[in-house]
């Protein structure tokens, strides 16, 4: 049959599919393994080098510091030196303002910013991270903490949990780390930190109120509802006024309610701290005046990078020389001098309370693992260096961890600091040190001249930082490309402003769990069509050109074979057979005499996939139709052969390409009938 | 460039990869829906049928009984009327057997064969299954209810809940059917079936042993610690014995152990009524030899169809003559004459109880549904008729809410029943109407004779019928063929058996899961080579024969690109490009300068995924190398499209076969220098 194959596949007769050598067990498991959980092969600088080198690299390893300290220069530390002195002033005013949303004392902010920083610019793999406290975590530790103990009535207890809380973060990430277990970050997609971090930048800001506002009593929740009724309802007065208002019968319905929500927003204003709100409103439209600045032109980065401190200078000042605090505006007050105090001793590990902090700790040590993740990876994209996710999970832990016991609460990598290190120009982690040393300084010398910063101000700066985490851009494009995860974007959102951040989150992953599984459970399965002039097969309904060979029906199917898709799969594959059966009786056409298979993108198969095959085998034959496989995987190859199955098809049923198997079957349907093609085969293979 | 390529693709130029036409949202929203909920396009038969026959095959698809009845003749009767009396004869004992394993009055056994076959005769679209109860779904709701009431104490109010459970089950069961969601029975892979069943088998035996020592007190829970507990200390004078013995210090250790051993035995014989032991072991033996006999010669079905109904009679006569009752042996006693009494009213639906009822239902319903259409769908394939899963669990729930009404409890097709069904040669669901009637008649006229059947003889019919499920030779095949199928099989086994049944049963789905989103995190990605003398291109690890093209890599990736793996492929695709580099720099031979992606398996991509490929395009633009992509399904396509990446990648650099990409690479290669190449593609496109 060579030479009428010849015409019709390639050169040669058709290609065998080898089976796979046989491999003991031990070695494919080892294999398998080593793929899984070490993808990035950490250990290939080690290979090829002996005893000492090894120690040294290994050091390395662990200690980034050593390779890059050797070869520091001091024109790299002069844009270091810039660029750290830049984040420092960014880090100073945001340290106090996310310590201040977490309910910790605001002096917090800034050991935050002093002992992680330098700790990670030792372990650290990325050179353009910043490290500081985020806003987002800073609110889940006050949410979460804050329904097992009130931040107000003990903070002492409160301040306890959240080092604890802190210290299992770091834990849990150098665990994650170790473990080769950084996979666990991916599963929170793209689309789901959008939406997260747009639903916790709402939360945020409307946290916000209470300070903008001037607000003495404000909700320990976080979801919209809560806050709103917090907002507009501070005194019952005017629930009352609101009342005696509606007494007056004879006002018609509409004026009635435009009247009633008129005077209701007058009640309130009378509510709200005019001075705090009017300063906040100043300071806001400043802040976002220069970010919008310097959007419009990166050299001006150090604009927005500037201003928080400026406003915060201008805003002390403005309240030293008016005596606002006097008048309802509520400042920082006293901030404690001196570095960070050591608070191994206030880990609280006693029943009632560790599973709280063990909870809020594993919690936020992910996101905040995966924001400070996501900035590293895309800065090194940038400048085109690689960042080991493992690695980095050891030492943002190990930074959390030595911060627990040095009164810092939970640091990771905060894209605005980072970004803005970027910009500044740094070259190596050196500029965590520097930050790190400024604030030192601020600590010892500087926190005085804080105690008339106004908390307005602050609310400020965290309204026009978290205004940069709502990226509507990207939800839109989201809906534009993939619907799917828009919905999953969308489901975040909505279920951290209305719930709550872990149930959107939950909300996030579980759409996006059950999309996979959905994809595994209803698999493509399309008829293919030879691309005329060509040797190749593809998909009809993707490419109209392709044409159908007479007597032949090509399956393709583009997923793996599990027991979540094995039996719709079968019922899907004979329904198409029928479908195209009756097409070709209405037709009036050759009826089929083979099925190919095209196995290509079957990535994997089971044991009840096997079976399918199997079933569809024998349903095939009593029919009359003869199954054909088309370019299967070695893993499926080798499945086949276990269980018996290969014998059935029948090795001379298996092709390497769809055009080869289509060759043999035109061979068999032109030159002779059905009855003796099995006969042929016997001699072909 | 044509005649370049003449040469090295196929017959014309590359073949440009289309654009799908743009098609509304809620077009392709719908038919996703369709595809998802009904792949099996149930309505297929009403197309282009109007009006009257419209509502005439609309009453046929949900009551297939007007389909065949007014085809059935004399002859198919005469087959029915054999298999309907064959399986009755096995129905009565097993019925009266599971209704006690159930820990229920033996009378509903026959109840529960009486009313659902009628159901399901009319509802039901396979022509082999006989309707019946099972031992796994007795177990479980004796287990189950029997946590929260004690059947002993209470045994009206668990009859309550046992009618409950399987009103629950029906509603939950026909709610699947209604709402499409057949599939979510097929997350129970066939490797869980098998560990779950024989789990469930193993615990059923273990738990006869209560019927075949005669015992008095045995444990309600199942697991395999606490029922030998409850076999081995029955009494405490043996123990007692047992220390005695011990005392004695001069005996060599061997021989004590020896001794003590035996002695204990012993003790434990005389705890034991030999009288039961006797019986039992004498019926067993009988039982498993005619099974043994007709598994030789499947012509000899009949001799074990009738051993069971055989070995009651034989059994109760013995008793009756020997009086045996008044030595030990239990009897079935006396059971009630007449027919299903209704039990609409015995429904328990207040708070505390509701729970479990609910709880049990839903976990029997599923697993009653997964042997249920697993035997239909089996017996179908032998004939080759159709079976439509969601059609079989509507007449399964509506058999179970109806039989909830009428005194049965959970009712599903049991396999061994319908095997022998089967083997009888049924031809339609009548044979469950000839059942249904030989049970009535029995219910009404002969439940006097079983009186004295001893309970010994129904312990070991289920010992025997369980035997059957133990399918050791299915877990061996799953080992040889799937270790990791191996591993649910064994986890859902070992969970029923030293755990409870719903262990075993989460056990084995999260696994199954587990191995599915692994699947999806870890996806393979493999080198192409060139296969010698063809166009085709082939995994260089499962073909030795292909050989790597100069200056381009090709890497074919074989699933879906989700967030889940987007990261992974990111590192693992720049990893392996540097692994070629170093391995070319060593031989000394010309660098990469083309990267080609072989996306034929990838089925289906996520906005992560459009991502990573975007940022894998910078990555390798910075290292001066060229991303190709090579046969990208018509999904990917579209998002390429719409995220505006396929702009950056420049849609002359994708191809429809990797032949033709290397064919153009190539030809870029040979006649010009890289810096122009840009220059030639615009003409080129």
């Amino acid at each position: 049959m060579g030479n009428a194959d010849l015409a019709l596949t390639d050169m040669e007769g058709p290609h065998r599919v080898p089976l796979p050598p046989e491999r003991p067990f031990l070695d494919t498991f080892r294999a398998n393994l080593k793929e899984t959980f070490f993808p990035d092969d950490p250990f290939r600088q080690f290979k090829n080098e002996r005893g000492s080198r090894k120690v040294v690299s290994a050091l390395q390893y662990f200690l980034p510091i050593l390779e890059w300290a050797p070869k520091y220069s001091f024109g790299l530390f002069k844009s270091d030196l810039i660029a750290g002195i830049t984040i420092a002033s960014l880090a100073i005013p945001q340290g106090i303002s996310y310590a201040k949303l977490a309910n910790l004392p605001p002096v917090l902010g800034l050991y935050s910013s002093f002992v992680p920083p330098l700790v990670y610019a030792m372990m650290g793999s990325s050179k353009d991270l910043a490290v500081g406290t985020v806003a987002v975590a800073s609110l889940l530790i006050a949410s979460m903490l804050g329904k097992e103990v009130s931040a107000a009535e003990n903070p002492g207890l409160y301040l306890k949990l959240a080092f604890t809380a802190t210290f299992f973060a770091g834990v849990f990430e150098a665990a994650l780390g170790l473990l080769r277990l950084g996979f666990i970050v991916d599963f929170l997609s793209h689309a789901t930190i959008v939406g997260f971090m747009a639903g916790a930048a709402t939360v945020v800001c409307l946290q916000q109120l209470k300070g903008m506002l001037g607000l003495q009593h404000f909700t320990t929740s976080t979801d919209l509802v809560s806050v709103m009724e917090s907002v507009f309802t501070q005194t019952h007065q005017v629930k009352e006024g609101f009342c005696v208002f509606f007494q007056k019968q004879e006002t018609r319905q509409t004026e009635k309610i435009m009247l009633s929500t008129f005077i209701v927003l007058c009640l309130y204003m009378l509510q709200w701290r005019w001075e705090s709100v009017v300063l906040g409103s100043c300071f806001l439209f400043f802040l976002l005046l220069t970010r919008y600045l310097s959007k419009r032109n990166p050299k001006f980065f150090w604009i927005s990078a500037a201003a928080p401190l400026t406003s915060v200078v201008l805003a002390s000042l403005l309240v030293y020389l008016t005596r606002a605090e006097n008048h309802g505006v509520q400042v920082i007050g006293y901030l404690k001098k001196g570095i960070n105090p050591p608070s191994a001793t206030s880990l609280e590990f006693s029943p009632p309370y560790i599973m709280i902090a063990l909870k809020t700790g594993i919690i936020t040590g992910v996101i905040a693992l995966a924001e400070g993740i996501a900035v590293g990876r895309s800065f090194a994209m940038y400048k085109n260096y690689q960042i080991d996710g493992n690695k980095e999970m050891i030492a943002f832990g190990m930074m959390n961890i030595v911060g627990s016991l040095t009164s810092c609460y939970l640091t990771t990598g905060p894209f605005s600091r980072s970004a803005v290190n970027y910009n500044a120009g740094c070259k190596t982690a050196m500029s965590n040190v520097v930050m790190a040393i400024a604030v030192m300084i601020t600590l010892l010398f500087l926190t005085p001249l804080f105690h008339y910063t106004p908390l307005v101000v602050l609310s400020a700066i965290i309204i026009s930082a978290m205004l940069g985490l709502i990226d509507y851009e990207a939800a839109i494009h989201l809906w534009h490309v993939d619907k799917i995860d828009f919905c999953v974007c969308l489901g975040a959102y909505l279920g951290v402003v209305f719930g709550s951040v872990e149930i959107g989150l939950v909300v996030a992953v579980t759409i996006s769990i059950l999309r996979v599984l959905l994809f595994i459970a209803r698999p493509r399965t399309t008829v293919l069509g030879n691309i005329p002039n060509s040797m190749v097969y593809r998909r009809v309904d993707q490419y109209p050109i392709a044409q159908s060979i007479p007597g032949i029906f090509i399956l393709h199917i583009d997923a793996p074979i599990y027991f979540a898709n094995a039996s719709y799969l079968r019922e899907r594959i004979s329904r198409g057979i029928d479908d195209e059966e009756d097409a070709l009786k209405t037709k009036g056409r050759t009826n089929l005499q083979y099925v190919i298979l095209d196995l290509g993108a079957v990535g994997s198969i089971d044991t009840s996939g096997i079976s399918m095959l199997e079933d569809l085998k024998k349903n095939l034959d009593r029919r009359g139709l003869q199954l054909v496989l088309a370019n299967p995987g070695s893993e499926i190859m080798k499945k086949l052969d276990k269980s018996k199955v290969l014998e059935g098809i029948g090795h001379e049923w298996i092709f390497l390409t769809v055009a080869e198997a289509v060759g043999s079957c035109n061979f068999m349907l032109h030159t002779q009938k059905q009855a003796d093609s099995n006969g042929t085969h016997d001699n072909m293979v």
